[in-house]
């Protein structure tokens, strides 16, 4: 593959332009539905060089979860400044991932629709991606119980949910701003942390939502 | 299909083992891998007999996400108890639904990653339940609101925000329990509620997360 004739455009242009009609096909059209006769069509190119270049439209697609994730990463990554206070990091952090999901909506239409549901080795990009973030938030929970004192307080397997519970609250955001008209990166960023941090900051106040205990009325799925 | 000869076995009773296997081979092994074969061997009957009730893959799908999706919003419903805080029935709600999805992995499997990515008509299916359990939150915090005099001050664009983060937390905090040993689904609903209510209890009292304004280590991205 190496001596192929790419004309006057280096293969790395070209590839690149290969991948951006991908992302769009596979992001609009879901994996199953996209042709590689459209992706072609899309990147201006010919079927057989998207074939020689990518393989096959599994080793397309891979590509395009591999590169969405890291440039999805390295955009939440570099809007952080490890100097801030742990609320205003998840603020920067939340902007900079509400930002680029706007900016990006195939791209994250792929790692959040499409990429987590056809199985291996897909799956696991998007896993891999996904565990970076929540370990991110997850760092996050624990400076912020550190800053307010409370480490002993809150226990991993806790910590580790919070964390889940955040980063799915992210993504279920990010889907509803880019299908609802007018909802800017900001608000969806500001509406995450409303949600997210005036919560965990009573937590960390020692102030936890406090369950009505022997209360007959839940008692149904106490057989649980 | 209404002459159908099933020996001594009624239709429903077939249909009802036939749905069970298909729940399960879709759940653990996705859409796309699943087969029929498998199906039909799981329920134990034949292939011709699947086809027969079901039709096809595509409609014995639909047919579990259907079924699915009502067992887990019928659960989900009678859970909760109308005549309670807005808090409490929040807390009814998330414990009847984490009970739910604990103790039906693979049909939470189906509606959480299969049916969204599969395009129409499965999407569609999957949307409307989703739709009625915002919908449900979205009261909650209407109520909850209410109780606590601040119709005016939270926006319906901010309530449909704070809805959409509710439930994304709880979907991800769902799959996380079910592939977490040990994580209860009372555990996972103590920590939707402390990670929401306690932000959304902040919220209602009037004490939302402050923004930084000015700040210029977040300049980065008001270009966005």
């Amino acid at each position: 593959m190496g001596s192929v004739k790419t004309k006057r455009m280096p293969r790395a242009v070209r590839e690149r332009q290969m991948l951006d009609a991908a992302v769009k096909t596979f992001g609009q059209r879901g994996y199953m539905a996209a042709s590689m006769d459209e992706i072609a069509e899309l990147a201006g190119v010919s079927k057989p060089l998207v074939y020689l270049y990518l393989n096959s439209k599994e080793d397309l697609f891979t590509a395009c979860i591999r590169r969405e994730a890291a440039a999805l990463t390295e955009a939440v990554r570099s809007g952080v400044r490890p100097g801030l206070g742990a609320d205003r990091q998840l603020w920067a952090g939340a902007r900079a991932f509400f930002t680029h999901t706007a900016q990006n909506p195939d791209g994250w239409a792929i790692l959040h629709l499409q990429a987590r549901t056809h199985g291996e080795p897909f799956a696991a990009e998007v896993a891999a991606m996904r565990e970076e973030i929540v370990a991110f938030v997850t760092q996050l929970i624990v400076v912020a119980a550190r800053e307010a004192h409370r480490d002993p307080d809150l226990p991993e397997r806790e910590v580790a949910g919070l964390a889940e519970a955040l980063v799915g609250a992210a993504e279920s955001l990010a889907a509803w701003a880019n299908t609802t008209p007018g909802v800017s990166a900001r608000q969806a960023a500001a509406t995450l942390m409303n949600f997210a941090w005036a919560g965990l900051g009573n937590l960390m106040e020692g102030r936890p939502w406090s369950a009505p205990d022997a209360d007959q009325v839940l008692s149904f799925d106490d057989r649980a």
